[in-house]
C-alpha cells in the first residue's frame, strides 16, 4: 500500500466511525454541536486514548483532516437522513474497512517505538479500533455496545495475533497488512452476518 | 487584565464550577468524600484533559488553591443550603464568568507552545470550559447536559473564533482577551435567559 | 518488605480488582471478552490514570503480569462460579490487601518524583486505590459505587495521611508501609462489617 491509498482509507474509516457517532447522538436527541463532538470523539477516541498510554502526540492534532472528514460525515447525517438508512450495509462496509486500517495503524505505531513487546502493539492495536465506540457509548450514557454484540473487539486481537504470526513467518510488510485487515474483515463481516457473538457471562 | 486579577477570576470560576458538581452530586445522594470528588472533577477536569493533550503537567498539580477552592465550594453547599437556591442566578453569573476565563486561559496555553495551529488552540479552548461539566456527567451517570440544553459548548467555540479574528486584527491581548470573554458571557447569558438552543437532531 | 513480597501482594490485589470487575460485569451480562476487559481496567485502570498524570509510562505496559492476573482472575470466575459466592469473605480480604498496597505504590511512585508535594501524593495514592472502580462502574454504566456505599476512597486519603504522619516523624520506610496500609485496612475492615459510610448529601 502506498501512502496516499492508506490515507484515504484512513479517512473513509473516519468518515464511517463519525456517521456511528453521529447517528447514535441522534437517537438520543442530541444537538447539533453534540452530535458533531460524539461523532469526533467516535472518530479518533481510539487514536488519542493510544497516543496518550505511549507519550505521543494525539494524531488528529497536527491535521484539520479529522475534522473535516467527521463535518462531512455530520453533513452527510444531516441531508440524507433517509437515503443513510437504504446504504446503511455500505456504511457497514466502510466502518468495518475503517476497524481494519485503525487496527493496523495502531499495531505499526506502537512497533515503531521499539520499546514494547508485541503483545503490546496487539492491545494498541485493538484500542486504536474500539475505544472510541466505547467513549461514545459512555458519552450516550448507554452500556458499550462492544461489550455484548457479535465480536468487535476480539476481531481486532485476533488480527493482531495474525499480524503478529505473520511477521514471525518473515512475510513483507505489505503481506502482513493485507492478510491482517483481511482477517478482521472476514471475521466481523461473518460474525454481523451470522450474528455470531462471544458467550454471554452467566450472572 | 493583571496577573493577580486573572487568578481571583480563575479562583472564581473553579469555585462555581465546583458549586455545580457539588450541587447535582447531592441531588443524586452520593456521599459526601463523593461529591467533594466530583466538585473537583468539574472544576479541573477540562484543563487536565486539555493539558495531558498537550503533554503539559496538569496545571492543579503544584498548587493546592484549586482543592481549597473546591472544598470552600463543598462547605458552602453543605452550609448555606436553602441561601444556596436564592441566589442561584448570582452563582451562574460566576459560572459563566469562570467558562469565559477557562476558554481564554485554554487559547492561551496553546497558542504558548508554538506548537499547533490556531483551530487546535479553539479547540483547546472549548475543552477547558467544557470537558469538565462532561465528565461530572459521565460521573453522575446521566447524559451530558451541555449536549442538549443550551448553548454552552458552541459559546466557547465561537468565543475562540473571536479571539482568533482580534488576533487577525492585531488587537492587543487585553483587549482581545475582554472580546473574547464579552462574547462568550453574551451568547450563553442570552441563551439561558431566552431559553436559546440549537436544533435537535431528529431521529 | 523486601521486593519480591510487593511483587506478589500486588498480583494478589491486581487478582482481587480484576475478580471484582468481572463479577459485576457478568452481572451485566457483558460477553467473555467485554468480561474480561472490565476486570483489567478495573485492576490497572487507577494506576494508569497516575502514569498518566505524572507523565510516567503506564506501569503495566512492559510486562505481561497483570494481563496473565486478570487472565486467572477471568478463568476462575467462569470456571469457579459457584464456589466464589462461598469465598467472597476471602475475596473482600484479598480486595483490601489489594487497596492498602496500591495506595502505598501510589504515594511511592509520586514521592520518587522529588516534583511534587506530599498532598498530590496522597491524591495519587488514592487515585491509584480508587480510580479503577470509578472506570469500571462507569463503563458498565452504573453511578460509581464507592460515592455511595461504605467508606473506601477516603479509607485512602486517611491512610495518606497516616504515611505523611509517619514521614515527618521520620519512621523507616517499613514502618511506615506497615502502619498505612493497616491503618487503611482496618477503616475499610471495620466500615464494611458495621456497615459505617459517610454521610449523605441532602438534596
Amino acid at each position: 500500500m502506498n501512502f496516499n491509498f492508506i490515507n484515504w482509507v484512513e479517512y473513509i474509516g473516519t468518515f464511517a466511525f463519525a456517521i456511528s457517532g453521529v447517528r447514535m447522538a441522534a437517537q438520543q436527541r442530541f444537538d447539533w454541536f453534540g452530535a458533531y463532538v460524539v461523532g469526533f470523539i467516535t472518530a479518533v477516541g481510539g487514536g488519542t486514548i493510544r497516543d496518550l498510554l505511549l507519550d505521543l502526540p494525539p494524531f488528529w492534532m497536527n491535521t484539520g483532516s479529522y475534522l473535516l472528514c467527521t463535518a462531512a460525515a455530520f453533513l452527510c447525517v444531516i441531508v440524507f437522513k433517509k437515503q443513510i438508512e437504504k446504504v446503511s450495509r455500505t456504511i457497514f462496509i466502510f466502518d468495518t474497512i475503517g476497524l481494519c486500517l485503525f487496527v493496523v495503524v495502531g499495531i505499526e505505531k506502537t512497533l515503531e517505538l521499539n520499546l514494547y513487546p508485541f503483545w503490546l502493539a496487539i492491545i494498541m492495536g485493538s484500542i486504536t479500533g474500539a475505544a472510541g465506540g466505547i467513549l461514545r457509548d459512555v458519552l450516550l450514557n448507554i452500556e458499550p455496545l462492544i461489550f455484548r454484540k457479535e465480536i468487535y473487539a476480539s476481531a481486532c486481537v485476533i488480527g493482531g495475533i495474525v499480524y503478529w504470526l505473520c511477521s514471525i513467518a518473515g512475510l513483507n510488510t505489505m503481506l502482513t497488512q493485507t492478510l491482517t485487515a483481511t482477517c478482521i474483515f472476514a471475521i466481523r463481516f461473518f460474525a454481523v452476518k451470522y450474528k455470531i457473538g462471544l458467550p454471554l457471562m452467566k450472572n
